[in-house]
């Protein structure tokens, strides 16, 4: 880049300087696809790496928001800044009900150290957006310790969560049990931290132990250690769990295990602006083409099989044929 | 294919005469992308194209499987063949209340002009699966009048059934109003005939109102007849909205919307294709490879930039450079 039109380097300062709006506008920025994203994240790139990434996930209702309330305002003490993403599902029959909570997270907000962000769950190509690891990578350059994305775990793309963060946390209540019993295998793939909350209903005990019980049998890396019971709306079970959640991270580094995670996450990041321009270029290219409509006639009158357009297709596109090849 | 080790030839016969054992397998081919899966695919292809397409989609609780049992009841009586296909989110957290819903629709599975199969949401690449889209292709070839797909509506993914439907019903409750107009939209852009079940609840008729008056200003391909009251439970409304479904589809195919429909679930089958060539060939072999290892642990250290790392790896692949390059 000769000069900035764009006035990324500004922005990129404003990021590194933690200014709120430079940061607002950086992630509107990626998560509009702007001109100047692609310049902004590699920009940034080496100022990256320094926040614990933190997910939080579980069913509607667990107490997810209010969970995040209270451990941001114990890490706010402590002098540290906080990023929170909130995940919206972008499901037409939620939208209500998390709306609500979004609301409710407004309290912590407005606090100097806390940067809070909605964003919408997908992306182009499906799954978790990129968009959010992107956001992610704003907030770490602009000096965030920990960063919490808050998703709703009501679809896989929601549970994606795992490869973007460095600890899971899976909320759940009381009366969980029956679900989690029947895919249980599942659940303990997910997270690192296993939190019952609303712990002063009846059943917390049986779910505690239930949990612990699941990870004996599923999850060597884990143990007992790694549930915990928390009120979150009566602020008990706080300090033990971040007590928790400082012990994986430590963990974590002393194995190695971190630097496994923070290598999968870039792994994807170096995919996913493959297969965006993939999608976006190459793919729209042959969308676009006489021949490709030709063959979509062809195949809607059942005159051609699939494959055999696809290698129509081919003779005039080299990559395409590279790819059909397994090249 | 000179001979026929798989034993694919014999499977289409069995699908071609409507054979339940030889679809099931079918099925299971292509959902575990086993050997002979393309071949099948492009074998049953030409006899597809007849179905009519219809995707159920609603909140939990809607009621759903019950009005699908209501309407396949209906159309046996009539001498038709119907395909069900019941789209399991591949979510930890809803597991258990979904299992109670397939269990009640086994009631009509045993009849002799029914196919129903569960399937799992997603696949490699986000969005709903691809072989819930092949497993429909197969089930047209067996010669399925009506194939229906119920997914639940509580994520992006399942509401990706709009792009493999020729008619999709969007199935509410009278409690749901307050949602459905925060979000209304979105919801207008889903459905082609709306179903307000279990319409002997208080608000019935409120709900009906309002999604009159959404499709008056939402949706100028939608008229009121395509608001339906029903109580599936108690049979009440199916005639009508047996009706409406079939005044859609004829409405649909008289002005050319159907073909408009068909040709772009063609584009998005045979994308599919390319794209999983792309991402288990292409992209695994980069993965694979030294270069890109070193890259990473580089990457990992914050000693080059993302767009510096693809481009070094683009020196050594012809493919990737292509792409990066918009071609």
């Amino acid at each position: 880049m000769p000069t900035d039109k764009l006035g990324i380097d500004k922005l990129v300062s404003g990021i590194l300087a933690s200014n709120k709006r430079a940061v607002a506008k950086a992630i509107t920025i990626l998560e509009n696809d702007l001109p100047g994203a692609a310049v902004l994240l590699d920009q940034v790139f080496t100022k990256t790496g320094n926040a614990q990434l933190i997910g939080v996930t579980g069913p509607p209702g667990a107490g997810k928001s209010t969970l995040i309330e209270k451990i941001t305002n114990h890490w706010l003490q402590e002098g540290k800044k906080i990023g929170i993403i909130a995940v919206d599902p972008s499901s037409p029959f939620t939208g209500g009900a998390i709306l609500g909570d979004r609301i409710r997270m407004k309290t912590i907000s407005s606090k100097k150290n806390v940067f809070i962000r909605s964003m919408a769950t997908r992306g182009a190509l499906g799954g978790l957006s990129p968009h959010i690891r992107e956001a992610m990578q704003i907030l770490d350059a602009a000096g965030m310790d920990k960063i919490i994305v808050e998703t709703v775990g009501v679809g896989q793309s929601e549970i994606d969560i795992v490869k973007v963060a460095d600890t899971v946390i899976l909320v759940t209540v009381p009366e969980a049990g029956d679900d989690i019993q029947v895919i249980k295998s599942g659940i303990m793939e997910i997270g690192d931290v296993f939190v019952v909350n609303k712990a002063d209903r009846p059943g917390a005990n049986k779910m505690e132990i239930l949990l612990k019980s699941m990870i004996h049998s599923n999850n060597e890396n884990l143990t007992d250690k790694n549930v915990v019971k928390t009120v979150a709306s009566e602020s008990q079970g706080i300090d033990e769990l971040i007590e928790v959640l400082d012990n994986h991270y430590h963990e974590f580094q002393v194995t190695g295990k971190l630097l496994k995670r923070k290598k999968a996450l870039l792994e994807l990041m170096l995919f996913d602006i493959i297969k965006n321009h993939f999608a976006n270029k190459t793919l729209v290219k042959i969308k676009e083409s006489d021949q490709f409509k030709n063959l979509l006639n062809k195949l809607a009158k059942r005159e051609i099989e699939p494959y055999s357009a696809l290698t129509e297709l081919a003779e005039e596109n080299q990559i395409l044929a590279a790819i059909l090849e397994g090249k």
